[in-house]
């Protein structure tokens, strides 16, 4: 199976050395041409444009950073869709909404090839040390056949369905992320503001039932109301909310818990802190006057 | 030290039991005759009242049910406190609201005695391998004296500060947990909703940032709608999320989510499912008609 | 000035009356022939499409059921802007999204048109009384030249400035419309569920700061638990709290409270209550268990 | 009847002067004796003590603005209690919490005597003007017998049930207005951000069926977003908020609007806005960044 490998973020890059290394024959594009060369010192073999890349590929892999770029590189003149062969595979692990892949799965569709969404969980680490978690939907045939090239990239791989349902899976699991740390930021508050020490109380919650890597991560620096460096920016996560219960709506699910969660990164949205980190959503619930003992 | 102990349920049996193999001489009282003779047979002595348990220890625990079973062993004539010599201490280890705590110091302070409330976060498993959280606050003087008995019993010991500190560091955990557990509920009732497998966004859950015990323990049967093993009630999370908001109201702290999630147990309560374990709250938050692909 | 007035449902035919009573001289179309006998009787000349309406008037008027209706007049050979004339103007008065009036601006402003959206506050009895409140927005020029015309129709008629705000004023409108009646059924929960008469709080709220038509309408069905007559109907409530909450978050604004009604409101959809009056909700929010005195 | 009247602030002065104007023979007692001149002028006895008037009555009436103040003349050796004859009443028309009146009817009792909470609706002018509207509520032998009396002070009068059922009353009623004031601070924060005229806004409510009293006074105020006289202080209003969900809490009835309503309050009383009038929770509610056209 000869791969072709579209967008050498921090994210493909990894991805596609990791390819390389299991052997597979990668053919690789970028924007820019100062991300080839250690992927070239492997073995990769360059294209001219994404175009090129599909037509010299079984299966063409995009990992681009959101749905403006992917289309970037999958429409047009030189774009993925022109170049797709009748019975190859487009497989785009880039994170887009379930309009953009519906409309991917479609052009695919009308070349004769397969279509897989494939966004990951994880970031630079995982990608690296190929431990990702690879949600996949579409269709399945192109599935079972990339498997083998899946299982070099991460480590938790999951057939969800139809197109689309990678997406619908993002939000949920960002839903569920976005009420948990909100869960976090309120307990701090509430400890601190009866003068609490909020250290403890991230001890006691590890000793228990939902000790779990986040609240190790951000407890510390939401208890000591630090400033957060951006692994995940607030404004995404208040879109993902928006997302989800847009869907909710369409499905009759009332989400009483994350209609208020969503009000609250709204808020914070409106103080300016969109490009800080989604735990940043600690500076509207933590009260001004919240500090009497 | 010799070490008192009131109180053999579930629990208290089984620290008393580590106390006893740790080599402490323990002198015990129950209500009921029946729990003695395991402990006996390890070198228990079995004392007439908690005020005899008292009158013979340098330390008496007490590990009741709740405040008013506290109060059961703790006043009148043969109660703890008319037992409590001067320079002694008594360490109340049940989970009681902070004004129960307060009482028990005073009347403790008033026989010339130490007084600190120890409830533990835990069940019987913890116990039993003695590895339970214990948060004690009141005098530091006689945590730190106690330290060698609260090490045999427990893996993580906090001291909080002053009387009062315990109960309310056990309601800001509990707020968490109960945050926590309904993000859990709205994202599988979106899932679900939407046609996803619940299954798989456990998986997605757990293979990510917020994986915890809970999840895997109550995310299944969630995703299931099955019966839930009572393990804590429904409805003494809600007393405890309100007391939690009581406590916030106090300290001038607003908790959006936490009031909205307070709204959705008090729902699961009136459609009774008090008695039911406190994941019973997804009953309420999936929607009959949310079930629609 | 000669008036074209297209679709003659309930409102349509008590407004055209209105206008031909004053004496304007009024060309007319609806879909369906059954309705013009009155209007002729006073006047009215029944033309052959939306079009020939349009090219045979100064202003043409239409008052549609839905955005979809509205499109079915506006658009194609034989609609409302295939017949406008330079200078001519198009002023609709159904109730439609932004979009669409924007796209109805355009296509006007494309024949040299002006337009004007002003949709209408009030039911059957104000549109014969002539009693509408009037929200008109876009052109000012025709506003200003139609006020002869408009004010046989309205009582209170305002300009809101461009095209658009007459729709986001109508949300505005509708949230808090919506908040204020879940205010008094959540009052009438709580009354009735500690034993009070609700009669008495309907009479307590009457004499006091809040008094309104619509709590002494809709007050004592909801108290009664009784069906409700659809005056509005639930589900176009939830959609434009929806849309007023899609709003809100374009503009940066939180709002807590809509947002919990929403879910509320969705809540009663997923019950099955959306084409009840939105009046419903109440069943959602009285509790099942809440009788106790 | 021989009236007593203890408390002649604002609203007990105006209170006793109808009642001496109606030509009753009324005396009274007041902390401060600079209030006694305009009713001596009518005719009232000044009594030595709130027992001296109890003594001296058939009825004594007390108007105090507080719980604590209801227990300054209601208590002790002094006390109206103290001076109770059997077969008199006591009327206490301040506003109190149910365990306050629950005292009173027993301390009544005990004296053979029939005890009513009145509290009433209203302020200064309709204390005046005999409009105020009185929630009435424990022995009906009592409140039958003052009729004559009630009627001189107010327009609306109400026989709620047993003590306590003014007291909720008066929650339930507050509950809405809390819910109706924030709906328009709501509605005027989205008009306001997406660049309408609020003042259009309060306009076309004003036209439509919410149409109050309320909205007419206050919501310029807050569209303006100017300094509000206090009408009823913000730290009360979310007092009965708290008040009214302690009450729903009991009786099973969850309260998802109200329960979000409240956080609003105590983010407003967190701000340092206990003081002002209740309607300063608009500052809360409407975004720092909100005013985006």
């Amino acid at each position: 199976m000869d791969i072709g490998f579209v967008g050498l973020g921090i994210m493909g890059s990894a991805m596609a050395t990791n390819l390389l290394k299991a052997g597979f024959r990668v053919t690789v594009w970028n924007r820019s041409a100062d991300k080839y060369a250690p992927l070239v010192d492997l073995g990769a073999i360059v294209a001219g444009s994404p175009r090129a890349v599909a037509a010299s590929s079984d299966v063409v892999i995009a990992m681009m950073a959101n749905p403006t770029a992917v289309l970037s590189v999958r429409d047009g003149e030189e774009g993925i869709v022109a170049g797709l062969l009748p019975g190859s595979g487009y497989l785009d692990m880039s994170t887009v909404d379930v309009k953009t892949s519906l409309e991917s799965a479609r052009l695919t569709h009308g070349k004769g090839a397969l279509f897989l969404e494939a966004p990951v969980a994880g970031s630079r680490k995982p990608a690296e040390d190929a431990t990702l978690t690879i949600m996949a939907a579409g269709d399945r045939e192109l599935y079972d056949n990339t498997q083998p090239a899946l299982e070099k990239m991460g480590k938790k791989i999951l057939f969800l369905g139809d197109t689309g349902h990678a997406a619908r899976m993002k939000l949920a699991n960002n839903l569920v992320m976005g009420g948990v740390l909100t869960a976090l930021c309120e307990g701090i508050a509430l400890a601190s503001g009866c003068g609490l020490d909020t250290a403890q109380l991230l001890e006691v919650l590890d000793s228990g039932a939902v000790s779990n890597p986040m609240f190790r991560l951000k407890g510390p620096q939401i208890a000591a109301n630090e400033n957060f460096p951006t692994a995940f920016p607030l404004k995404h996560m208040q879109k993902d909310l928006r997302l989800a219960l847009q869907l909710a709506e369409e499905v009759g699910q009332p989400l009483f818990a994350t209609a208020t969660i969503n009000e609250l990164y709204k808020k914070a949205l409106a103080e300016g802190l969109g490009d800080a980190d989604f735990a940043a959503v600690s500076r509207v619930i933590k009260s001004a006057a919240g500090n009497c003992a």
